[in-house]
């Protein structure tokens, strides 16, 4: 791997368990045993540019995550419980560190950096856009899959707030079955 | 308002926006026309002792919100239609800067800081009990309330980290909607 794709991975890492401004330069180039300049000499416009690229490349690794688990899942409510019950796995496996990617960012940017905060704007728009379009594949009508698309996610992304506070897979479990449970009811029969 | 309710008033404002890593005592005090040392007088734990009692005083305030919303409102469904509706109106009429007082901070500690992430669990846990007693209470049983509260919180939770990124409420109008239908679907014939 090279400097630059561990300076990348481990901001990610980074970002994800402790957010953008709980994470310093230093602590970057040292988890990554790259030399100080070295972010600037990958990343001329500092701190902020890495971190609209580790939201862009962790955003699509997770959403690649999804794609490989619903094809590998039974039908489609199947993809949907297996990806939250491997979020709840990692998350357990991790500590309770590992959860989404970018959320602690998304919340800290969203009313303080424009940059950042498009750069989450288009992950997640990615990933609501291939929710809606898996669930419309599935013969729901589009406005409904977008909405449902929608709901999945928010229960994803808030019941890894809950477990992540609580040190729980509780909150991922109920939330898991909810979204399961309203995918099943919105499929045509 | 006494000096210290002013520190504790505008930390609360200042946290749910950018979070606690984003914020700094000098910015704090600012916020509230106080002197420097004034946060040290009122909070010798510093930053983080204020951080906690930010937490529990915003959390407290938020349950109060749902109790009194829920008082006003025509049914059980109607109560989670109306608070859902209020947080869409709430985070438009800011500029998608306030929804929930405390997750940015949750997750930015979840990892970091083991004080403030049991304030934060403390806070959602009472969140958590209040929403579950409120659906057991219309005659759901009490497991399934309790899941059911998880779902409609991460559901809210979750809607608001995407309506402020996406700075658009039909994420948490997809989900207030979900959340209603939930209930609905739980509640006995």
């Amino acid at each position: 791997m090279s400097s630059r794709e561990r300076i990348v991975e481990h901001s990610a890492e980074l970002f994800r368990r402790q957010g953008y401004n709980g994470t310093g330069v230093k602590q970057i180039v040292a988890a990554a045993s790259a030399p100080f300049g070295s972010i600037y000499h990958f990343f001329p416009g500092g701190k902020e540019q890495l971190g609209a690229e580790v939201i862009r490349s962790s955003g699509a690794l997770y959403l690649q995550l999804f794609v490989d688990i619903a094809a590998h899942a039974q039908d489609v409510p199947g993809a949907f419980a297996d990806f939250f019950d491997g979020a709840a796995q990692t998350l357990s496996e991790t500590g309770f560190a590992d959860a989404c990617p970018i959320a602690t960012v998304a919340l800290e940017v969203a009313s303080t950096n424009e940059t950042l905060r498009q750069a989450t704007a288009e992950v997640f728009e990615s990933w609501i856009a291939a929710a809606a379009q898996f669930l419309a594949a599935a013969g729901i009508e589009r406005a409904a899959a977008r909405a449902l698309a929608l709901s999945i996610l928010s229960l994803l992304e808030g019941a890894f707030i809950f477990s992540r506070s609580l040190r729980s897979t509780e909150p991922l479990h109920a939330a898991g079955a909810s979204a399961v449970a309203a995918v099943r009811a919105a499929l045509p029969a």
